[in-house]
């Protein structure tokens, strides 16, 4: 096969975007991400989930925006401008906006794992996903420790390879950070930091910027996990210890990195500048400059799955579902980015 | 005593600025803010320093301005126009910049015991430090923590009402933050937050924000511990268990204080609005998001003191010594800032 028919091929696939917890904000935000569809020249989506929750919110919030049930995504495509694509996976009970239910735990399921294998069989292009409750899957017997992981462990089902380091990024245009431990209570960060998953981490990420963000020699710079990066061991041994080792064995093999630096003078816009990437020791320390800088346009993004997979960088938002004031800036970028990462996956398969 | 009287006293005392350590760049950014005194009519300072020191940085960067040494304090406003008033404290051996020298720690710490004493003695308004590097100074024989445990030391030493409980808040006009904890490793972080000392830094912030910052009714925000302040109980225990009930029995006593909030999610300018100052666990937790937002304007203010004190928010900067680069932004805000501070203690003693 030449060239142009993959880029064809790969551009007529729709984006898969699943619902998420149906009591959350990912069905109004969806649908408004599809409204702006012209305006922002979206590509193509698919909703995996159900076709009358979506019609329910559209109702509730006045969206001017109407589900179409498809039997495969290569439908999508055709009806994007006129209705809203949707794979439709029906709820249990009746969805109520703020009041999650653990009987449509099976259904919230059921929409990750059709996107998932529909990935896989290049049926769409990559997964967006919209925010779960992890309670109230828990509650409905899911036992995995977040989406990330999920996803994680569906890939290594379905692809060859595995198991999958899966990497958490947050991006934004004015920063990227990856936190090295993400759930993890504070005490046992320490403990958590070691020289193979500092590794693991660098090396998934450098790989995926150079593949997905098109950036050619990635800057890498890696915080400290002490205040002050330790000073020299004078506040915490871990920095001196742990980190600088992983750093140097990195810079040997030829890696661009920088660090362990002083985490709090690490995202001034001058100190951005320095770096593509930053990775911190833990979920605070990445997620507050990012939060802070870029609140409603962070997406997350895994890195080191066989697939593309973004999601927006919030939470699903019980307290304001349909309420009409739910911002999809987030869930937007997390479409624009999944269509640029996987237009530079087949660019690059070339 | 009328009011009258006791304003025009204030606010003619200088300001006290401490010289920090001469080999970084304290001397310069000392200079460059008095170059700027008329532009931004900055109140009459002097300088705790050497004078010679002084002199020679200001012809090594070609700054037109010109150390006089005065005998006392009160002799400082009216020469403030033509030259740098310096309380003149000799160094031991010639200050190299960039190059700390252990020998001068005497002069670099009487020249702090000298201003706490005058601003007891009521010969100055308050205390205004450059940077010292703990690491030089303990070479010297200097045995405690930091610049604001020491000075907690002397105001115990010097006032009645002691031992202080020494409260270090970064003040800027995006964002007010205080660190629970400061200089500790991250493994000791958990252990450290207690409600004893939640309920201490709670009361000593209030009441600074009352006295010092003329709001009057201080809306506090106060941080969670584990990510997503901890889910619960999910991801570890001590926010449920150590921080909320510390913020209810705060609530229960009067104090407008909400929290634990996820500390991600506290900084971005909306969450913002709902504060007027976040008290934070840790170290990086408090100084990630105001170094992200106002990286040259930050002061780090001292809270709890029978004084006014003020610092710049950064370091020596060794590396950076004598190169003309050096911003004296943060030394000019922490200048104000004192300025502010102490016509409001004086305006509310009236």
């Amino acid at each position: 096969m030449g060239a142009e028919p993959i880029i064809e091929r790969t551009a007529t696939l729709p984006l898969g975007l699943t619902m998420g917890d149906p009591a959350g904000i990912g069905l109004e935000i969806s649908l408004k991400a599809w409204l702006r569809r012209e305006e922002l020249s979206l590509s193509p989506f698919c909703i995996y989930g159900s076709a009358d929750a979506l019609a329910d919110r559209a109702r509730q919030l006045n969206l001017e925006a109407f589900p179409i049930v498809v039997d495969a995504p290569s439908e999508a495509a055709s009806i994007f401008l006129r209705g809203v694509p949707v794979i439709d996976i029906p709820l249990q009970v009746k969805a109520l906006a703020g009041r999650p239910d653990a009987r449509n735990a099976r259904p919230i399921i059921a929409a990750i794992e059709r996107a998932v294998g529909d990935v896989q069989a290049s049926k769409i292009r990559a997964v967006v996903t919209n925010p779960i409750a992890k309670s109230v899957l828990h509650e409905g017997g899911f036992r995995h420790p977040g989406h990330t992981e999920y996803l994680a462990e569906l890939a290594a089902m379905h692809w060859d390879g595995g198991p999958f380091h899966a990497v958490m990024m947050i991006s934004s245009n004015e920063l990227k950070v990856v936190p090295l431990t993400i759930h993890v209570p504070l005490s046992l960060v320490p403990q958590s930091v070691t020289r193979e998953l500092i590794t693991k981490t660098v090396v998934v990420t450098h790989a995926a910027l150079i593949r997905d963000f098109g950036i050619a020699s990635p800057r890498l710079a890696i915080s400290g996990l002490n205040p002050h990066a330790g000073e020299s061991g004078l506040i915490g041994t871990e920095d001196r210890d742990i980190i600088a080792p992983a750093v140097e064995a990195l810079v040997a093999q030829g890696y661009d990195i920088t660090g362990p630096l002083p985490a709090d003078t690490m995202f001034h816009a001058a100190a951005r500048s320095n770096y593509d990437a930053a990775i911190c020791m833990y979920h605070d320390q990445a997620l507050i400059p990012i939060k802070t800088l870029a609140f409603d346009t962070g997406v997350n993004v895994t890195l080191g799955l066989p697939f593309v997979r973004t999601s927006p960088d919030h939470g699903t938002a019980f307290d304001i579902a349909a309420r009409g004031i739910a911002s999809p800036e987030s869930l937007i970028e997390a479409l624009k980015l999944s269509d640029s990462m996987t237009r530079r996956r087949a660019l690059a398969q070339l």
